[in-house]
């Protein structure tokens, strides 16, 4: 089969980087263009990447594919999306309210902004999670006369909450769900992120809008697409979003008000043997399973867990009853916010869209 | 006013070390005693802290008193209770259901200890919140025929969690908590306590035996005295207890379902208010208020908020309606786990026991 | 006697807040003007700190003090340095580059910034080390036709160096230096700072330009003043700076090549010995020591002795024969380089240059 | 070829994981046998490595290979070493001192462990570098009437500085060597290891013996082997050792006086062209260059550049010369202190003595 041209917008940035070295070997996607703002337009990419110092800025473990680092970056603005099969957009918010629509008028879109998150014609994606709501890219298309459409992941706070959310939700249905995560620094990206002076042997105990996006995301994700449109889950999330002193891996402790009560073997069994379907696609960044289930009592730990198959599954641990609300149960989780929490994550998402036939 | 005489059990420990650092200029406690294990027995405290290669093994940021370090170290299990008018004890579970009844048959005991914090006829004091449960002292010395007693302070995470939900419960009334810590390093100790091959670049989501000690203290805490026992309060909480990588100050994310409706302002102001009775008694370790309330968005940090008034204030911020519980408000403490946490609390709760003529 | 009314320029900088926290309650100097860029120009000082979010950016362990909270930002360029008696400059180099000269023309002015350390007739003070280059300031005054002057202090990483190297010189002569240090984050500012991303779980071996400073800046200020010049130290220093995960306190391992032979007991008594004259004049600011030797073979480590006298004090530690250099020695100090090494530091040398009648 | 029997003993310990998890699927040694403490003797390792709280205590990254987790482990006192035909030893040095010569007797032994070091006809190997120095083993059969033999690896800090100092020796000629090094937590294990309380935040200046292991061991490494024995080098090293907060990977600062005048250029070549030789034998633990050189200004950086090749491969950076010594140059380099430097280090030696039919 012939590979898919895709093109990295925002590919200097620590999620372009994370788009560059998940894509360098990938079996269905060809890196063919890259675009970055008018500052790094006009140079290859390595150079593009290199500061004044003679630094390479590359974040990467992986090593960057020379390659990818002969690639010309073209200005994002003037990038014709015509001349890939595929855009993923790893830009700021209001960088991506701008150019995504115009990518999408032409050519498929998957990015990992929150511009186009809470538009009732957009589904926001999960592998495994909410794939059928595909069914909404015919109504935004048709809805804005795109030949393509804009398919954004979700917050990485959001992807380990649903991906465990979506199992219990189906067996059991859900009354309510509160979270506190203790989000890694990665998620705050490098300009300027999260300062050492900050938070070396510190705790800070709010993200800005990370709380709202949560409740609204995951509400739309584990939603029912009906005709055009995603009826959102009815129940609420009550989050509280901290930052600690890890560098890549979310850790969120989850207490969740069942609507029928349920044991913990059925919960574990549940959670275990989730996105069976999925998974038996193969497709090519899918891990062999979405959750793993611990037992062993000192687990998930975000430095041991978050790699496990790449970053690409969700571990879940301390599952116990909760004590305080109606057929409660509670748990810790880990999920790699850089890994399937982002770029890979929505790489995934593009491989499901080229199965499907929809790009 | 002439000094009470006080000894400091497992004073070469951690906690006992910080006793002698709060007590090396106290107004009305004098150090006549320290005792420790047979190891230590026999040499001066200096010594006795000393390790093979020389190195002085104190860990208070405070210097050791010159005097306090020449004094001899006793043996804990010989060491003759009636030399002093109280005993703080610093000793491990195991040791201290075995050394505390001792000293109790003839002298009050202050510990730090959980051994006997289950027992119907023993008080678990946090100042400001519960000493009115010192009518059990009465019953427990009668009981028991001891001339002494055994007050314990809770556990650690208990404390700013009691701290702020005492003004709740008496204003607003409390349907039930929930509740995620992220705790420091100090509150494990040092034998071997966390060591850094587990805790840099990590959170370590499980402490043993603390999610199910912050339950039961935390009800019997806010229980009310009847008769010669505390009837527990009868709110459950549900708690996921982490440990992150932060050297003192536990952090803890707090859901609570009220009985009644309150309003934001009055949350905050009754929480704000709080502890005013005991505050004006102007008990030398007592801070000038129990609770700060903050309105910084990012605040409270442990780093930054844990040393306010010397470890004795708890910091609330991010107050906010919580969506999911019925009356439910949420909101972020920071609270200095080893100073009002522990030695410091101990000593303000020996300070109350003094002024009304129990010890 | 009458206080000094005094400028903090750059005061909403981390370094500017520095002195605003240390000259709170100052006895000899009042803050009677702040200045900071455009951006803050016209505000209150705490309505300049404070975040469109809300958040206070005061980044220092004192609170801010509510007097100064209220004073009026001015705009640094335009800001009279004639309303004062002193101007304390802490802002970056290009600033300070074009400002300090402006101030200079009527008023004193004492520095933390780089840029005119390289120039002849300028001094950098360490207190205790190099006052004596005080006869400069006329010879600078006369060239440059100005009323006031400036004098930097050094590159927070020359400071304990210099203060160490000193009293060796002095009493021993030098043949050479190597230096390896461990840097603190705060020496990198938060404007970007160091960023979590890169400190955490790592080292960076590179801080850009600090390994000239160091070099330069220690040959200068253990010079010899000749008429109207330095003659800088003919030793040289060979420094490899790296910054660590460590808050505040720089440490650094240094080996001297002596020229004449001495013992370590020698060594250590000089070393603790500096500085008599200079702290016997007990100006505000000074410590009872500039050195503080420990034979604690763990010490000096930059958590537990940064903050000795409040961040005034060197501390050495690890005080061993050096078996490769010629009459070598070697040892490991921690200095404080927010303290001695930047704001306190400087109005230490205010202290001494207003108790000489030059300011 | 058949592969050869070989018994990891100290399995359960941090070193012995190691072990296991870099031998699960080697080519040529099949672990036939483990052997511990009598506390887990007769256990199967899963089981002898499960805490009571049914924690599995396994710490590498690798999972546990699950053939080897269901091995018995023996008692390493009463282990018939005749079993197997090498054996890996990962024990403490009091251990080491009472075990290895019983193996010995009739078995090769390939230690971690420090307590043979110093032996006259003990040979310490580091791969590519002295690997020479085998010569020494037939003396060591001979003098002691062993058929096997004991060759250690040399203390892990060592490691990357005779790794560099080797090529530059036999290039330039060395004359002295002053180093500093920023250790990881890693290399002080984990009974107990360095805890969180004492390294966040912080510098440990002091590690007990590692200054004199670099001194003696560097000697002797970079020695000359003549009939039987060991000429050591006769340069000296300076040593400062410190622990820093970082997991894993040896930063060193080194400055070396070389013998002869080499431009930096040269110093390069050498470096990266260093082992040629051994790399083109390809054992299988062999990674592709022994040193990798970087003009990247801010690398090496332990987290960034240790896993480089499996962490096989020393990473040296700023390369520049040295002011003070004569003919000095000077570098940072970062050495994976748990792969090359333990455990996978000592496979590569055994891959050698195999190579070589010494096993």
């Amino acid at each position: 089969m012939q590979k898919k041209k895709v093109a990295i917008i925002g590919a200097t940035g620590l999620a372009g980087q994370q788009f560059l070295a998940s894509l360098a070997r990938h079996p269905g996607f060809e890196v063919a263009a890259l675009a970055a703002s008018a500052r790094s337009a006009g140079k290859c990419y390595r150079e593009a990447i290199t500061h004044e110092s003679g630094s390479l800025q590359w974040f990467c473990p992986e090593p960057l594919s020379p390659a990818l680092a002969d690639l010309p970056v073209q200005e994002a603005r003037t990038f014709d999306a015509r001349t890939v099969d595929l855009v993923f957009a790893a830009v700021e918010s209001d960088a991506a309210r701008e150019l995504e629509p115009i990518y999408a008028r032409t050519t498929p879109v998957v990015s990992t902004a929150s511009a186009f998150r809470d538009e009732p014609d957009v589904p926001i994606f999960i592998p495994g999670v909410n794939l059928e709501h595909d069914g909404l890219i015919a109504v935004q298309k048709a809805r804005r006369g795109w030949q393509g459409f804009i398919t954004p992941i979700p917050n990485c706070t959001v992807t380990g909450l649903a991906i465990t959310l979506k199992p219990l939700q189906d067996a059991f249905g859900i009354q309510s769900v509160l979270m506190t995560s203790l989000q890694a620094c990665s998620g705050a990206g490098r300009s300027p992120g999260v300062i050492g002076l900050d938070i070396i042997d510190n705790v800070i105990p709010y993200i800005p809008k990370e709380e709202e996006k949560v409740q609204r995301e995951a509400q739309k994700i584990l939603g029912r697409l009906e005709g055009d449109h995603i009826v959102p889950a009815n129940w609420a999330v009550s989050a509280t979003c901290t930052r600690v002193p890890v560098l890549e891996g979310h850790t969120e402790a989850v207490n969740v008000s069942l609507e029928r009560s349920a044991s913990l073997a059925d919960v574990k069994s549940v959670l275990a043997e989730f996105g069976r379907n999925f998974i038996s696609r193969r497709l090519p960044s899918s891990p062999s399973r979405l959750i793993q289930v611990t037992d062993e009592p000192f687990r998930p730990q975000p430095r041991r867990d978050r790699d496990t198959e790449d970053g690409m599954v969700t571990t879940v641990g301390r599952l116990r009853v909760d004590p305080v609300l109606s057929n409660g149960i509670k748990y810790v989780l880990v999920s790699h916010n850089t890994k399937m929490g982002a770029a890979k994550g929505a790489i995934l998402v593009a491989e499901h869209l080229v199965d499907r036939g929809l790009i």
